[in-house]
This record gives C-alpha cells, structure tokens and sequence, in this order.
C-alpha cells in the first residue's frame, strides 16, 4: 500500500491546483480530489511529476489517503459549496481530523463551520490566501485562523509554501475561529483603497497635466523606488505602460471604464459601519466602483450637469510630486483606518490580534505587498496598544510633511472638477482626526430638540435635555 | 357592553401613547393596552378625557375589545419585544386581522413578520412613522407598509392622524412587505445627511468666518427664508441661538462634541452597499458620527498631527453665500442618491415604490420636512423612470448655479484644514456622475494583471484578459 501523504487537497480549479502543486514542490505528499473526476486525472497527467501525488477518484479514497490526523484543504467556491463538501466529508473523518477553508470565505461562516465541526469532534480552520493564481503556486500570504493546537499540525506546512521576506515566512496564526479570514478581507479592503488612490492619481496625471498612458506609466516606475514601493505601483507602470495589440493605442485607453467586485470590499466596510470605525478611504473605493459601473447613466449626466471653467495650466513638475505626496498620505490614511477597524473586532471578539504580525505576514506574496509594511510592523512592536497608527512618530512625520502637497492636489481636483472621492475622504478624516473639538456638539443639540435625546455637557456628568417646546430649560436626563 | 374601539395600540411608552391620543383626539375609540398595567392606568388617568379610549389589564381583554377585522398597532422597542408581542397575541387574533408594527423596525424583520403571520391567517404591516413624540401627537409623516387591502381597512385612521400639507395627508400606501420601513429607514439616513452638512456649515462659519454661536444661529434663521427653507435649517437657528442657563454661553458651546446614533443611519449605509448603490452622503454622516466619538484620541491627535499654516481671512459675505450654496447642492445630491437607493430596492424587491409620493408624505409631519420636496415630487410626475434626480432640470440648473460656489467651499475648507467629509464627498460624487469616462478603465486593466478577472473592450464584445506574465498577449476570456 503507497504512503500515506501528509495533507489533502479538494477542489482543483485553478487555486487549489496551484496550492496543491506548491505543497508538493515543497516534498510534501499531497492526496488531491475532485468532484468531477476529470479534472483530477487531468491534474495528475500535468502535474504529477512535480511531486508526490495521490489521485483520488471518491472522497472516501481522499480520506483514506491521508495520515491521522488528517489535513483537508478545501478550496471550492466562497458560499455554499463549502457548506456542502464540509457536510459530506465530515462524516468519514476521525476525532481530531482538521478541515482547512482557504477560499475566501466571509468570516462569520467560519465562525459558524467551525462551531458545526467542533460539535462533531473535527477541528476546523478558515485561513485566508492572497496572492492569487501566482501567489498561489509560488508563495502566497497566508492569514490562517482556528484552534492553535490545529495551526500547530499545519504550521510546517504552511509555513514551507508562503512566501519569504527576508528568511520569515509570510504567515503566522492570526487567532481562533473566523480571525483568519477576517483578516483576508481587512487586506482585500485595504487593497481597494490603494487601487482607487492610484486610479485617483493617474485620473490627474491625465485630465489635469494632459499626461498620456504610457507617460504617467514612467511615472509610476519611477515612484516605485521610493516611499511607495509596492507591486500594485509596481504593476500599475507596467499595465499603463502596454500597448494594445490590435489598435496600437495604450491598452489602458481601449480598457471599458467599468470596475467590478467580488464583494470583500464590500464586507470590509459593513463590518466597519457595523463596528463603528470610521473607514472612509476603503468605503469611497468601493463606491467609487457602484459609481463606474453606471456608464450609461454617466454618459448622459456628461452633456447636462455643469463642471468648472478649466483653469490656467498647472506645473506639471510640481503637480506630480503633489501627487506623489497626496497618494502617500492617503495610503497611510487607508491603513491606519483598517488597522484601527482589526483592532476594534480583535477587541470584540476576543481575538487577541498581534497587528504587528498582520502587517509582517503582508510584506511578500499578497496584493498590497510592501517595504512600506515594515513601518507598520514597527509601530506596533513599539506601540502593542496604539489607537491609530497616524500616532506614531514615523507616520506623523510623513503624513505631516506630505500633507501642503496632499491639500494642493484636493484643491486643484475640486477646481477642475477632477472626482477624487478617496484622496479627499482620507482629508477630511486626517482633519477630523486631529480635532480636539469638532462640530458633532450641535448634531447632538439638533437630535435633543427634534427626539428628545439627549446631550452631555462639557461642564458637568450625566445627560441632559432642554425642554426645548415647552419653558426651554434644561433637566437632567432619567 | 361597552361599544367596541375601532383600533388598538399596545405598548404606551411616549410614541405609543402619542399615537394613542393622537388617534383618539380624531374620534376614533381606541384600547389601550401595556405589559406592565400600571402604565396603562396611569395612561387613563392622565388623558383618559381626551376620547373614547378603553383601557385592558390583558391581551385578551385588548384583543376582546376591538371591532374585526382587529387592527392592532404594536409600538414597542424594535427588536425582539416585536417578536415577542406578536408570538403572544397571534393565537388570540381571528383570520384577517390586522397587526400593525408602527416602530423603527429593519425592514427584513418586517418581511419576515409578514410571512410569519400570513401562515397564522393573519395580516401584518410595517409601518414607519416619523416625527419624534411631538409628530406621534400632532400629525406624523406615516409610510404604510404592506398588503394593499389591508392599508384600505386602516387608511382612513392613519390619514387623518397624519400630518397635512396644503389639505393633502402625509401618509399614502408605500408598497407591500417591508417598504414601509424600508423607506423609513432612507428617511433616515437622509436626515444624517441633512444634518452632517448643517455641522460642516457651522464649523466653517465658526472656525474660517469666526462668528460666534448666535451670529450663525441668525444666518440659519435668514437661511430658512429662501431654498433652504426647512424644520432642520429652522431649529439650527433656534439651537445656535439658545443661551445656556448655567452658564451664560450660548448653549451649543457647553455641549459635548460626540453624536450618537440609533442604527437607522447605519442600516441606510450597509444596505446601500448591499444593493451597490452609490451612496457616499449618508455614508460619509455616518463615519463623522463615529469619527466624533474618538474624543479621547481625537483630543491626543489635535497637538501631534500637523496642520495647515492659517491663510488669509476670507471675505465673510461671500462665504456665508459661497456655503448657502454648498450646502443646497451637497444637500441636493444627498437625496438623489437617496432617491436612487429607493429606486434599486423597488427594482430587487418588486415593490414597484411611487417616488414622488415618498416624497409628497415627507413633505410635513417628518425630520426632514421641508417645501424643497415639492420639487422632487414634481421630477417623478414628470419622469417616474427618471435614473437620478440630478437630471431634471431644475436640480440640474440648481446644483449647476452653485458648483463654482460649492468648490470654492471645498477649496477654503481643505486649505484650512476643516474637515467637510459630506461637501466634498457629495462633490466628488457629482463630479464623477457627470464624467463620460472615469479612470476605473485602469482599476481592470490593474485586476486583470493580479487576478486574471478580465476586463471588456470599448470596441469589441465579450471579456478579454492579458497573459501579463506569460507572453503578454491578450485572449477572449471563458
């Protein structure tokens, strides 16, 4: 009878596929399934002389393939279909046997899988994957939640197939039940922001200073030496810097102006209303989606609703280091929103984040990987209990000095009628941060009069309401 | 025997027994009924003299009280009370029956409620009633909720307890199910909208044009004789110019700068992205709520996040005129993308909403009541398929005369570090709206590169994708 192999893998579409062969490169003995059996046999027939695989036709074949306790990766669609492998599997499982969710599950199923399983003596972990197809296969970040004792069964695992910063791994427990995969949508979030902040600039570079596709390509290259290093500035110059095949235009200008979603942006910022955090950067990113999506309604508002006179000729020099400035300071705005947004669900729930950790286990494999992250990664060995991120020396200083340039840039988008819904949420929130006393006194003097709820004063505990209809004084709430 | 009462109400809190006496006041008998008796008793003795009410110890004896088909108003917190009330007077109803939630429940658990007691033979409404306790008493703004022939068997009750406006009742049958609440809870978040822009208004006046409490509450009092004329902009004045007892100051300046919020606003935000409607007013009142209640990190961040160098004094005039402005068109774009909301969720849901009538019924009785309304009421008499308020020519020509305005606000607002999250996000939204192209070409071209998701052609049908990292051609996708 072959070996028993280490770890088992269902689902082989493309994710699965490449995480499965990334084990195997990596020595591990990989049983892999499918529920179309097709596609499993094909795998083999591509793949199999990449490592020790075994082919398994029925999930009863994957389950006896595997040494106890086992390790089921699961990577079918986000929804249902998890539901539905977990509830056929779990029957011809053992005690202490470990499913592993690394699709992009919404961490409140988790939360829900792994309550489901523990009832059937299973452990169960959601772990979050980000990389994509490439990262997959190569050295994906990996964000794995659950029982500590069951990450400890996968770690080496793991730890061999992520991808590698400078000797560390690019994964570590983030914490118990759905942690793992709330942290995956906190990124995911996290990357709509910086994606719209980098449509935002190169909408300026191009209605503003008149720049063409490849030009402002250049120009991102040449920001990817610097403070904003990153992959998506990095990919950013080369997708703008693409020449279509067919008409010979850049391919950026032949691109329809319809940006989708696959809704984790979207869950990012429910959970954010839900927690309380305000999370204005991510949230205008995903609106700003909605927005592009309505192109024929944007198409008729553009004949009929009045924009600005265009205005004198900016200096172009100026304005692209402006930029620059202002794609920075909203960059570290979008972060230090969603890091505040992990450290209020930490709270919670009860998860014990290690924000610190979060920000090293993104520093290679995911999209919004960085050099940027290792700042973040300081603050928080400095500062374990930091409110906001912009509180640390280093992101006050550059927030502080970028913040001439990043007011500019607003300024002159709003004169020339140029949209940048993220480069100016991320202002405004910068500005309401730093307020030792904002306006939000009169919201409450309004909500008194109209509903009788209540304000409290400056002066004095408790809460109070002015008997605003009738003798206008005030008495001391109940 | 005495004769039976047209209508219930149960739960006799404020808003209940408002309704209540509201009811009888019109000369419809009405019983009476609370959980804990006392209350009821109490209610009796106080306003007992008012009408015909009949007070009940018990459900039994409340439900023995009514004419039938019984039609019961249930005001009792949202939430599980809802639940509870129904589960326990269900079996004591007879088929037809009417039970009437008249509180601030989510529309889904109106839906739900719906179905619960149409499989008991029962029928249920939601209803969203809006006016504080002084509305409940006078005349609310009433937005019926549910099956068409039961609206008929209580319309004559709720519109003549309704507000009037110009001899027409402020109530009409909104749609079956949970529209009622529905459009309640974008009332709502309409209101945070109306709100949020009045305190950015303020803080501007205060903070760039230096006037004092009084001094704005007088601009407000003058604001409400032209366009902007409404309850909110009226009770701004009174507020601002409302002197504190204690200490002689006006008395917005000893309250504290923390808004709160009951969950409507939040509700309005979660399922705009929900629907994936553009809804970055609301959304933007929502965050600033939450920003506020950071005060402790809010007074830390004042003295270490750097801000701008104060310009030079502005001309005071054309400011107070430059924000008049600001705050019409910022407000104007608020209640078209509250209006587009609507109009996704009649779509989804089926519910086939008369726009115009939603806003005809917030015309008086409401928060947001204001003459304004009357303009939209006549957009959708004219064009009931209209996409976007924006469109008709009256807004299109009111928000067109006042964009330059508005910017220069914006302008001012970022150059002087005030925060001004709903102008400019309103700002931003409009100038993305009127934007034939927007830059969201690149945010496909960038997730093709990452994620393989393809993007479409401007000349060409069907989806593509760029083998990026293997020859850089480009393919037709699946």
């Amino acid at each position: 009878m072959a070996e028993k192999s280490r770890i088992g893998v269902t689902g082989l579409a493309v994710m699965g596929a490449n995480l499965a062969r990334n084990m195997a490169r990596r020595g591990f003995g990989v049983a892999v399934h499918n529920r179309t059996t097709a596609k499993m046999t094909e795998f083999i027939e591509d793949y199999g002389d990449e490592g020790a695989f075994t082919g398994a036709e029925t999930l009863q074949e994957f389950v006896d393939a595997l040494e106890t306790p086992r390790k089921v990766v699961v990577m079918v669609k986000a929804g249902k279909p998890v539901d539905a492998v977990i509830e056929e599997i779990a029957p011809l499982l053992d005690p202490d046997d470990i499913i592993i969710d690394a699709g992009n599950s919404h961490f409140p199923d988790t939360d829900r899988r792994t309550a489901y399983c523990a009832e059937r003596g299973l452990r169960f972990m959601g772990i979050g994957v980000s990389g994509g197809e490439e990262g997959a296969l190569n050295g994906p970040s990996i964000m794995p939640g659950g029982d500590p004792a069951a990450y400890a069964e996968v770690e080496e695992i793991l730890s061999a197939i992520a991808a590698d910063v400078d000797g560390t791994p690019c994964c570590t427990h983030v914490g118990p039940g759905g942690a793992g995969h709330y942290v995956k949508m906190v990124h995911n979030g996290i990357e709509y922001a910086d994606i719209q902040l980098i449509a935002e600039a190169y909408d300026l570079l191009s209605h503003v200073a008149g720049l063409s596709a490849p030009e402002i390509g250049k120009i991102f290259e040449q920001w990817n030496t610097g403070d904003l290093e990153s992959f998506l500035i990095e990919i950013t110059g080369i997708v703008l810097g693409k020449t279509d095949e067919r008409t010979g235009r850049p391919l950026v200008d032949v691109i329809v102006d319809q940006a989708e979603q696959k809704g984790t942006g979207r869950w990012t910022a429910i959970d954010a209303l839900d927690l309380g955090v305000p999370l204005t950067g991510i949230t205008e990113a995903v609106f700003a989606r909605t927005l592009s999506a309505l192109r024929d309604e944007r198409r008729a508002a553009s004949t009929t609703l009045a924009g600005p006179t265009p205005g004198a000729g900016e200096n172009t020099d100026r304005l692209v280091e402006d930029i620059r400035q202002a794609l920075y300071a909203s960059k570290v705005v979008a972060y230090a929103q969603g890091f505040a947004q992990m450290r209020a669900a930490s709270q919670v729930n009860g998860w014990d984040l290690d924000l610190g950790a979060m920000a090293r286990i993104w520093r290679g494999g995911c999209i919004i990987r960085a050099q940027f992250l290792n700042r973040i990664t300081e603050a928080y060995e400095q500062h374990p209990d930091l409110d906001n991120l912009l509180m640390v020396p280093y992101f006050t200083e550059a927030v502080g000095g970028a913040q001439e340039a990043w007011r500019r840039v607003v300024v002159t988008a709003t004169e020339q009628g140029v949209a940048v819904p993220a480069f100016s949420s991320s202002l405004s929130y910068y500005d309401g941060y730093r307020r030792e006393r904002g306006p939000a006194n009169l919201v409450q003097g309004l909500r008194d009069y109209f509903g009788a709820h209540t304000y409290h004063r400056v002066d004095a505990d408790g809460a109070f309401h002015t008997r605003w209809s009738q003798d206008g004084s005030e008495v001391a709430a109940d």
